[in-house]
């Protein structure tokens, strides 16, 4: 592209001043395409994060978003900031579990890829952070199975879902206290685990510390982990690698 | 037992003088004569604790034991400083793995205690606290069940076990890395379970924090923890709870 | 039992399909029905964690639990979620100190066991956390005898009570600030104390970790570590080894 | 497969002690086999952890994966204990900066998968740890391409290979001192990231917590974290993820 | 004090039953009388942490130590709480920035003692903690004089004043942020420094931690540290000095 | 200056008292005059920290400085707080976002410095530190160009105005989350960056912690970094370089 | 001491350069001439901290010390190091133990003061810092008492000794491990107790971090705390104290 | 500069394919160039972090960097190293406290700078930071007086020096321990202070942890930090400035 721009200076198409202007925001650095090149390739929204952030703000950059007919995310919304944008944008629809806000082109709404993504999560409390990751990657285009409540100190219950966990194309799993959930999952699956720890529990749970350092110790492979009840990073990740499968299978 | 004295002083049986001794060391505070009381009640012997004695200070308090025909137990002993010992006690025993080094009348040898202790570890480096353990439990009487490298990353291996372990009186469970393996099996027994957190593990395992914290936030209930790389902790809290179900089988 | 379910497919009294779906939830894993054994044995109930749960989600599984004439015992409960379950079921109790709710049927109300836990606590900011493990040992069939208020800032008050606190099965010894009092109680006892750190104390108290890591290395031995706060697993184990020591007694 | 083995016991093929057996270490759990069939699909070996196992020990698990054609990849060896090895094994061959050691049977040494994975490092100093993911990804079968010593605080080195480290597969980034370069990366790219920190670095690096922070914290998405130090994490997750795309491909 | 007891026993003057009674209260532990002792010698009333206490609690408390005319001080005692108790006890003071409550008889509300103890403090906003120092050492019958606003970051307005602190018998140095002053007063001085570090400050002063640390590690000799926000700590330690310097020259 | 305090004594022009009063405050020490000196050649203001302080308190110091025609800056200061000030002094300015209050001489209100300061900031959340930095360097006389939401996710951003920067006399950069921004730019350009953690970010941001690490483990040279949050502290020292800079052009 | 040398250069005895002499090591600042003060009044050496300075640099400040008949005191010093010393200065002592190398004026050498230091520890492998602290109040003037292995596992151990150490001047209270001596022993006493934290322990004694909580939040008053490990700082501190009470008794 | 390319190629000097090799070093991101300027300009060399290299490696980029007459200035060598090094580069000046190896060209030896750069060390154990720190700003052009030994304990040392320290045009302060000293500093100077801790201490100076906190959250203005034991950031920084402050003069 670069010398694109070159050849059509020589030949006197371009003016210097527009090729600098072209290269300055492009050629030198040439991520912003990129970027497109990317949402139209692979549907992937830019994501808002929604706190500190007034809704004014956030109506902005969605408009701007949806203009394009890219999904609009917006993540850490709270209920009633999330009514101030339903106001204006009245088909956005709000997850007040997960506490995300989002719009998919009417187009886009059903799943295209094969397979599905496995949230696992180990309590009834980490169900906000679950939910976070398992909206996040449907609202990404993927089909997610949810399997809650299924935590290390009873070990049946997540056995008895173990081949369908197994079956998935990436698991994301959830879990606070003594965070040993991913490590289990790790030693059953063929996958990879993206594991995130919630900062439930109490004393020397330390909000999350304890089942951060668990995960980051896990002594199963295959497990990589996101930062402290970061649920969307946790669904963005599986998304992204669950489209890239659907993509290897779609390019050859 | 302070009465018994005040009646013999008053019956004249006693001198004030000797009286006053004898409330001086055990009538004032009591825990001497307890003391001895509880290792011929329980068959307990002091522990000494090896790091930082020199082989003269060990070899001291090691006879003043071994005179009441009390085991003898010296934990955290080097190869080097217990061959010293062994010159002088040469029917003393070392276990190289446990750094133990032992002492047990020939009487008290065999296990009188029904039913076993069991002793789990993670992986093949958390051996040595393992052992620890183990050994440690088996010189204060209880027989002892040893189920090694059942990490929770390939759960098969522990479940493979698991009734065997259900049986035991009480498990002593070893774990590095992400500690979560006392978790699983307290989801599996009902009775207690002694977590011992090992040092093994790199990055931010931080030298056994890691599994520290894991195993204090178990959602498991059944489960209390002792020190890093604490083997013998565990081993000695197992075999007191051990004696104490079999004291109570014996009382009735 | 595997056997048993192999057999009656060999000799026809079991079709293929139904031996799988056996096998599937309780031959492949066998949790459920020991979990059913362990009630009956023990007499302990499942635990629930009313934290984070609604008022319903508690109704509903505390019903199950009551259906089968279990003990129901719900932890961390404030006073005003426990007065909607008291609507619903009127002859549940509940310990505004302890924040725990309970039922038990009217058989077992009185303990069978023999002896007494002692719950320890060093000062009276530690009262909550000691009250929980107290009446969460109640609740699961013990009886308690409280110490209360005996830091050992005035060792006295604590060896006023130590014939009493000798004579006890099992110690449960809470203490926050310094965390002192596990040790001098381990010294004094031939039984096995639970320590349980409470995150009572300003400054470098650092919310119960200076209590926490003073109990961790304890130099008496005999005594391991719930988590912070955690007076409900303090009073579980030690209802858990009290009841283990009389099972021993009942078995001989 | 379960129905398989009741079906033969049904039909009298299979006597109901062989079937139990058979049951006892695969269908009671099923791990074992799904493992097998996992190597089979994938090409993924069982990774031999070296550190703290005798080269005893890992020569025999070495020689019972070979048997199967299986590669061997062991991790944390150092040259002395691999030279014994390659004593014993000629045709195993040693990485003296990733510290690995492998075997690859002649039919594999080729990658056959489309695409690569590009290994950035921001400094000379963390060529161990990722020569040590570069390496482990090479030897489960991707091929790699290296970016070495392009750290953030002169981006150019970076941005000059910006088109490159796009066009791969997955990344995986390393980086002690400040750990920024994976925040860095990860902007640019539209594949997922694994990021690795080291504990290169002095001072307030903390033994890379400091980048294990920076990393967990980065507000690029599609990151995610291993272990500090944990060049194997790094490598086996994008050899993971790298194999599923291609896998994905295959299939369609 | 013993063998008084024991001869009135021989003697006949006193009961078996009743000898054990005294001993068993003051004989056996003698800590009791001793406490009474302390107060008679010295002045010192017994401290009622007031947090955490109800105001009836903390009423009983106050009128079992007036009642043997010894001071009453009850330290972290909020305004509304102070003014139930004044309600009650309409001579009790509160001193609203020090949040102490007391009552001095009318005897002892003048300094006895020879010399002062200097309080200095660094920043107006560690001026609570100051004032709980100051007022608690002159509660204990210290004469105090205040330093306040003299940090290290404007070091003329401490050597201004540097000939009267070192005229103290004995410093309380308050401090938050980077705690630099005792170390700088340390150096200044040839009497004993008590340095409190407040949590004062923000960011990297994480609640007082910093403080705290340089305290500990100063290189100037002679200090010595209590906890974060601790000034009842510094100003009882002071006191306490204080009165031993000059019961020595009463002594004499 | 102290001979000739001496000299006018030795000529009997000042008396013995007089002397000694002028050395006791000025001689002896010399900052107080320092002091007035520094702030006539540089125009540097003494600093109000605002929080802690009544609005009376701040009242009087304000007028203090101000009836020396010295700026007058007053920081973390609320609104409400502001507005009671501004009813006392009407000229004062308030900045809401900087939580700044101040006042400048008329003359004094325009830059007379060459050359600009560059306040870079990662995201929208880091503008009130931002704000603080670049507030705070034009009240003690700097122009500042502004460069927000230029974090390193988005390098592009960044570079595009990657030239404005380099010809800055100083940076101030101000980051949260992971933090990166400083060593980035600090690899740009060739003077002195002041970078600024904030305590944006969540997890294991803990509260700005991992900003500053990855601040203090920066490879790029020329960085130094202030506390968490302190955007005034990063603006003064900007402002202090920048005004030495015109100083060492105005002397030459 | 400023008013005599003007009234010197008033009345022409002393010129102004002589005056600016001494006014500038002395009047300026006048620190080193109460720093002599301080040692004739008080016999307090200089001490010099021996750990990172050449066995020529202390010889030399040894030998100034020494040639004013101070004592000579110099800590952390290795016996190779002192040896090197004691070829030149042959009187002067070394104490393997306490690592210090010491000398006193043989008019010195007894003790003048009356009653005596409580030195108390834990555990034998306490012993080094406890002798550090010993051997260093004796060096500045105080008579020791040693109570040694009197750990609060075995209360009974310091409960024996609780008269002898109450009748201290002050004491100095060492412990590892958990920490907890000094809260038993500042229940006890009526003087300062100076709490020295030891880095004794393994697992979660985090070098001593453990012992140095527990102590800061002693709920015992009277307690202060230096260093981990700071042997010295406690006798010197309790030295001072101990100076100061017999200096009270001497001057009343 | 773009814009020069872009007209060569308009008017046919320049071919596309030369244009594209140009920006795509240069243009595109225009950092090497600058990079020369800045060299240039400033006289600042590339500096190489010599931990962890190889001395062919480092022969190897010191030979560029001196065959374009930069200085070279390799950190953290050892005296080893450094050797092999002279033996090919005789002319190259190895300091073994500052662990510096660096040439300068004849022409270049002298300072050229107006002014002094205050290196300030707090103790003699902080000697090879503080060397790190002066030779740096040596080598880089500065000239620099030391002010060693003059910690806070002894303040008067520090202010015998003030004049002297407060007429330089920048500070670098080095201390460890408590860290106090650029606080003070801070308070006596009206130019900026570059604090740098160092890991001097033991017990709870956590390698520098305490003495870094100190200096973050110093309440003096103008002080920024670097990292632990980071002397040459510290003089690095320092350097940086006063080259700038000599460049506005010399621009002037």
């Amino acid at each position: 592209m670069l010398e694109d721009v070159l050849r059509q200076v020589q030949d006197g198409r371009l003016s210097v001043e527009d090729a600098a202007k072209q290269l300055a925001t492009f050629e030198n650095l040439g991520f912003a395409k990129v970027d497109h090149h990317r949402k139209k390739r692979q549907g992937f929204p830019e994501i808002v994060y929604g706190e500190g952030k007034s809704a004014d703000q956030i109506i902005g950059i969605a408009k701007a978003l949806q203009a394009q007919n890219h999904e609009v995310l917006i993540t850490r919304i709270s209920q009633e900031k999330a009514e101030q944008l339903q106001n204006v944008c009245p088909d956005y629809r709000y997850d007040p579990v997960a506490r995300l806000l989002f719009w998919k082109h009417a187009d886009h709404r059903e799943s295209r890829l094969k397979g599905y993504i496995a949230v696992v999560a180990a309590g009834t409390s980490d169900l906000a952070v679950a939910e976070e990751a398992a909206v996040t990657a449907e609202v990404l285009g993927s089909h997610v199975r949810r399997f809650y409540d299924v935590g290390v100190a009873g070990i049946h219950r997540l056995l008895h879902h173990a081949e369908e966990i197994q079956q998935a194309a990436v698991s994301v799993v959830v879990a606070g206290m003594e965070g040993a959930l991913p490590s289990v999952v790790g030693g059953l699956v063929a996958h990879p685990v993206i594991a995130v720890p919630t900062s439930v529990g109490y004393g020397a749970s330390f909000n999350g510390l304890s089942a951060l350092l668990t995960m980051l110790n896990s002594c199963a492979s295959g497990i990589s982990v996101v930062n402290i009840d970061n649920g969307f990073g946790g669904g963005y990740n599986a998304a992204l690698i669950h489209q890239l499968i659907n993509k290897g299978a779609a390019e050859s």
